[in-house]
């Protein structure tokens, strides 16, 4: 994880396991400070748009951000019916409020983004984005998600954490009283949205959230959708709830269809992110053991 | 594309484009070559598994090769009934012909690979594929896949082309005259399955080879399946047909369940890389007007 020079021009290496990382060369350097919580650097390339790096990981490109953004938000905003309050912790980028606000039905959007810099940084150089700012029905609050839903009275229908590689940067939002207090916020059909990470070698993450997501919902499915540029490509995300059955085939093509935009999504796909494959069985089945031991 | 040296441990640069690329890092490197052809490297890594790189292309990672070669394998002969011919063009690490041969149906494999100096190597240093051999319907012939198509007269119910980034290394493999060849060695049923590249930002393999396929086939299926470690990780191959619909029901749960050992693949994730997303079929759109004018 580091920045080198290459023949005058900047390289951002993103460090994904020992044996393996990414490597972006800036076509120019746009902004690269330390916050109070992090290293925020926006770079443009010239193949993969405008770049944003939270501590040399990668979180935005251009070229691909639909591809994150669309399945985080369309996803579970489908599991769930009539007028919608939605929670999003983190997302200070605006990508996933952007697809959500494409719904209609959502009334509202809460976004407890924890470091300002990220907000101000976006607004900055992520204008399509920040054009969900004029959209009275999202706010930004500018706080720490875990307390936030301590201190909060509300309740909400779907609650979406987007985090920067949780395991590694945020290990509260996998604990036990993280997903204990998502449970207390959400209304009876709620659902929880959650990027985990690759499993073909982030287990850790996998094997900190999904024990401590059984203790606190009825209904667990992983969402195994191809997320270009992220590690190694296979990403996973989780969703999870009490009072909502989950299914893929609310997410009908009819569905996809009224989504103004939308790039990267067919129902068929869909169902296969939510489909496991023996592999991925076999995976969690020895996180049951581990959990079970 | 190169390799340095990182606090003594080699380094393998990877460059998908202008401005990114992957690095692997080395345990133990265990062969580096020059072929006539192509440089051949063989590492062990912490996290990856043993890995082939070819001109400093990731080819091969353990940890994630069933991805690519169950993909390539078993969608194809899902699609084709009976007894079956199979012939592979480039696979010379067995990858693919392992797959190939999980099936009862398969009566040969001929395998057509141009580099002598690949199956001397992956046979030393795979020999999970290599185990291949043994079994009597096998062939390996080694040959230009493009010379051999032209002085056979065999005919395959399933052609499959499995080359390192065609555009750049082998482009005679996507051109009019090697479709047409294909066509000509194809039975009436036969199935055409072959890798073509990221559709990010290899947009030419797939700006050269579409035209030419159109020319020479009634049916044509991109595959677009997520593909861990090639590129961004989402990765397409195309399928091709002139007798034989293509049917992705054909790569049902019940005909996945009979292939021993299958890791990556479930019939409804099968359904969705070979619908079509809204941004894939513009990509494709784009193509055919660049075809027609």
């Amino acid at each position: 994880m580091g920045i080198d020079k290459d023949n005058g021009s900047t390289v951002i290496l993103e460090s994904n396991c020992q044996s393996y990382g990414h490597y972006f060369k800036a076509e120019k350097v746009l902004y690269d400070n330390k916050s109070k919580f992090q290293r925020i650097q926006v770079i443009d390339t010239e193949n993969l748009g405008r770049c944003l790096f939270l501590d040399c990981i990668l979180n935005v490109s251009m070229l691909v951000e639909a591809h994150y953004h669309e399945a985080m938000a369309h996803i579970p905003i489908a599991m769930v019916d009539g007028e919608l309050d939605v929670l999003i912790i983190g997302g200070g980028d605006l990508g996933i409020a952007k697809q959500v606000l494409k719904h209609e039905n959502v009334k509202s959007i809460l976004l407890s983004e924890l470091d300002e810099e990220v907000v101000q940084v976006c607004r900055k150089y992520f204008p399509e984005f920040f054009e969900s700012e004029k959209d009275p029905r999202l706010t930004i609050r500018i706080s720490d998600g875990f307390e936030f839903l301590k201190n909060t009275d509300k309740k909400f229908n779907v609650v979406i954490v987007d985090s920067t590689d949780p395991a590694e940067h945020a290990p509260i939002l996998l604990s036990d009283e993280f997903y204990s207090l998502v449970n207390r916020r959400l209304k009876n059909d709620g659902v929880l949205m959650q990027i985990v990470a690759d499993i073909q070698f982030y287990n850790s993450a996998w094997k900190i959230s999904l024990p401590n997501l059984k203790k606190n919902f009825k209904n667990i499915k992983p969402v195994f959708a191809p997320i270009p540029l992220y590690a190694t490509g296979n990403w996973g995300m989780v969703m999870a709830s009490n009072g909502n059955d989950l299914d893929a085939n609310k997410v009908s093509q009819q569905y996809l269809d009224r989504i103004k935009g939308i790039k990267t999504m067919t129902s068929e796909r869909v169902r296969g992110w939510l489909s496991l494959t023996p592999d991925e069985k076999e995976f969690l089945k020895s996180i049951r053991t581990l959990d079970n031991r």
